[in-house]
């Protein structure tokens, strides 16, 4: 029986092909919420320190921990966008957004930044280690220069900001949460990328490691690795059709693109009080991306319901044979 | 180098083993947050159908279901508990709580319990798979009926609640968000719980594919897989002298039991709105229990500082030879 | 940098995919190689008991066990084809293959199947957990009973067998070496294979649950989790232009399907001594198809070099900006 | 029923817990098959290039490579150890090993090797990523320095050795196989030796990624997670009582250490034409280590079989409480 399902799905598989656009899209089911979740003063009298938080996520989580009361520290090797990020944020919530230039790739600087969080706000009770870089590019069209460099922006630098706060935070007997961006092609990779699924699967293990490790002295660290956000303009300039889109909407179960606000609020929830007893933990907000991808049989979804029913009627024809 | 160290921390190790109680021990860090996350009136509107919803984590979930507005019906094989349990919520909150006595791995008892459901309160918005069962056993003790009566329990219980409903929602193009509990076991296994670990992750299998196959009918699957979480009781009459409550614990990072309400808190955010965009997902909420057991070198925890100090000073003697 | 990267890699995903065909393939690289790899009389003596031995892979891994030495215990439902393969193998190798109808759902089943196999050859060495059974289907479609008989068949199966045969051998004091055939969607799951994912999962976690548990009497358990392996005929019968055989093997990096005796070959490198120390492992043998799926980027190996060309020059041209 | 099991199981891991000593140890039955499994001549006219070749896993590799007829490169820091390691490995199977002193984190150096392997034997056919590097530590004891190194002894040496001959293998349209030597907790980490948790994530990550990128060049990429291997020496000296030896083993189902000629036995079945179908791949090669740690009821391994008559003796009295 086996053998005959598998040989009538390959043919469905090898006709669905011809027509990959014939999934059905529904997104309208899974309307992003994006008012924040948290009640207001969740974050009063807390202090955050986020890495690349002068653009995109990192933005989206520091304007929603601003909102709640935070005073945040952001950090970045771009001066004007950061500057211009934190001015922004702070006159919309009131709270304190501080700049702070810094190339996360460099322990002294890193150090200096530390340092002016500490003089400035104080110790962190909040880390969000964002900060990233990647190239798209055939991996044999790259240097070692450049494949060091997502390292160390992305590996380097979270483990230089962890071990430069951990150690302050040891000796100050203080807790803190801390929270990496990855990414899901840390699990089985993906070509392409490969400096930064390298970089990220490392940052996914020190995250694990150290939550077992440093519990004891009252830090958690979780991640959250993201499948696709959209960002603002982005894919409007690139695709006038819509074609595009369309396309690449197909492989996620939500019909639609991750929004900023949403993986903030997932972000605000890990970090805070209420997920106190979660620590070591990965979790993937992709909008059901990586289990579509991955799955060996999921291109029947572009089957129509008429060719299942042909499906059905050919199998109860060859049963027996 | 690297030999080096490796003799050293077996040494350490091996001492450490003597006084496994030395591990310190700091959940004041991490106090459980218990109140409701969401705010009021949240799930206003809203129809769950939750399976072991008389007790423990279920009921949990259920009474914050309900606190924030939502109709739900409970149901599990105990109907005393269940009448009790709905008639406890539903004058706590004020809203409805239906007890609905059906044991899962009756097909026929689910589709009864799936037209109460409708008759009643309409279809479900939230499916929470809940019910479990489970022997503490060596396996070669355990009979082929009672291995297959947890599966029965566990799997063939959700695969039929999420048929059942998954037929109706699909008929009516409402769609539906599905909670399973599972446990961190299943990814590892565990001795002396095989037929749990091989049911819930049989349970994760199944929202996982779903996740990509009925995404496009508006429905999302996730799983959360809790660590050990206190109930009411149970460990004060056991252990009186407190103990094993401190040896359970020093496998925690986060240094104590998980509480329901957290559980709960998890729960009512991946059912919400405000995770439309998550699906396919088992969310880890363990205290940190799976990578402080499964990581290899986490029993130096055990080494005191001045111990460490000699580690340093003795590799420090050996470099170079 | 990171946006225009992506930027210009969605625009070149959405062009690719036009011509999903232009993926380079070059299975010449990756030759199967068919001959038996451990030495003749490697398994002289040794008694195996394989599930689902008649046909496909099962009977491939027969073939090589009988050829080194196994004796060897066959079964399935259908005794026809039991019997048949059974001869075919032992008239070519010379060694006992003994075919036993059996129905591994049915627990009185697999304890006539173990007493015969005790009676005529003794408690096996090897047991392998082979036997299946899948439909291709959206999962609305199933009925509670379609759904039930797969994980009767691979799940409860696999227990039933493991178990009869645990008991007897750990009251014998023997060692053994299980090995179940599961498949790469356990990981992420699949659509419209769900109630073998499930299934086979629960193997999975069964695996390796006893090879934690059971260690101590001997016996060690690991799987192979393979992906798609040529049987006979199948795919000339239905694809006559090979149109078909392209696509599919586009998603393998090997440019090409598994053989039987691949796959046989590693099985017997599995439960020989020689992997005497592996045990809790599941072995995913797929020619790349997993990774490869899973990748989020791994559709731009549809781009062309002169493609790549242009995006650097694109890239270039957009720097500082 | 469920909570009665939970309360006994605790209480019975209570008890326990105080004889760790009691698990039952039969390595017996899974003698290490220490000798050459592929047939003499196996890897004749075929070359391999081996990081961290002149001591432990890769000295035993490159003398199993060497004897079935490989041509070696085998490169490290230590030039004195190389040339010892080369010059017994060649007067003991007759075939050159040549030794190429390279610090891996240097890309000039790396191009040096590959030059001089290219120059003396040709591209290889077989690349070993085996250098490693690691500190026993807390992490709060780490200098950014310390971290810094060995994250580029192991994972920035593989991806530039990877792309060193990548590249050049790319240009002469020549295959070639990838192995890379990782560990088991790359999965979940571990606390005391977090940058090699990160290192070696990253380099999984690699293996995975690449395995789709470069299948189409003719490359393959697996890796091979070792658990404890044995090597010689190092215990009897530390451990004269055997005491330690003996806490160590509890955790392994398997009772014993692993042997370098079984990891060796493994890595060369993977890099030869056997697994040619194979790739993408990261097996475990632990005793079973990872499962009999992460398994959340696996410490009930120490309770007896009386201890069990009491604890069913016990549940059969609660039941209906």
């Amino acid at each position: 029986m086996q053998k005959i399902c598998f040989r009538v799905a390959k043919d469905l598989l090898a006709r669905s092909s011809v027509q990959p656009l014939s999934v059905r899209m529904n997104s309208q089911y899974f309307p992003a919420q994006k008012k924040t979740m948290l009640e207001p003063g969740s974050f009063n009298g807390k202090v955050a320190f986020v890495t690349g938080g002068g653009t995109g996520l990192g933005k989206g989580m520091v304007m929603k921990l601003s909102e709640l009361g935070a005073s945040v520290v952001i950090c970045s090797r771009k001066s004007g966008v950061l500057e211009k990020t934190a001015n922004e944020i702070s006159s919309h919530t009131g709270n304190q957004v501080l700049a702070c230039p810094c190339d996360v790739r460099n322990p002294e600087a890193v150090k200096a930044a530390a340092d002016m969080c500490v003089d400035k706000l104080g110790l962190p009770d909040i880390i969000i280690n964002n900060a990233a870089g990647n190239f798209i590019s055939p991996t044999e069209r790259l240097s070692c220069n450049a494949f060091r460099t997502i390292l160390e922006i992305v590996l380097h630098g979270t483990a230089f900001v962890t071990l430069e706060f951990g150690k302050r935070l040891i000796e100050a007997k203080k807790g803190c949460s801390f929270l990496a961006i990855t990414t899901t092609y840390t699990q089985h990779g993906s070509g392409f990328v490969v400096p930064s699924a390298a970089a990220k699967a490392g940052v996914e293990a020190i995250v694990k490691s150290l939550a077992a490790e440093w519990g004891h002295y009252g830090m958690r660290f979780n991640a959250i690795a993201p499948g696709p956000i959209e960002t603002k303009g982005a894919f409007s300039r690139l695709d006038p059709t819509g074609e595009f889109r369309k396309r690449m909407l197909h492989r996620l179960p939500t019909s639609r693109f991750g929004e900023v606000e949403e993986l903030a609020n997932l972000a605000l929830y890990i970090v805070s009080d209420y997920a106190n007893w979660m620590t070591g933990e990965v979790i993937a907000f992709d909008g059901g991306e990586l289990p579509r991808m991955a799955g060996e049989f999921n291109d029947l979804l572009a089957v129509t319901a008429d060719q299942w029913d042909q499906l059905e009627a050919a199998i109860k024809a060859t049963k027996g044979s």
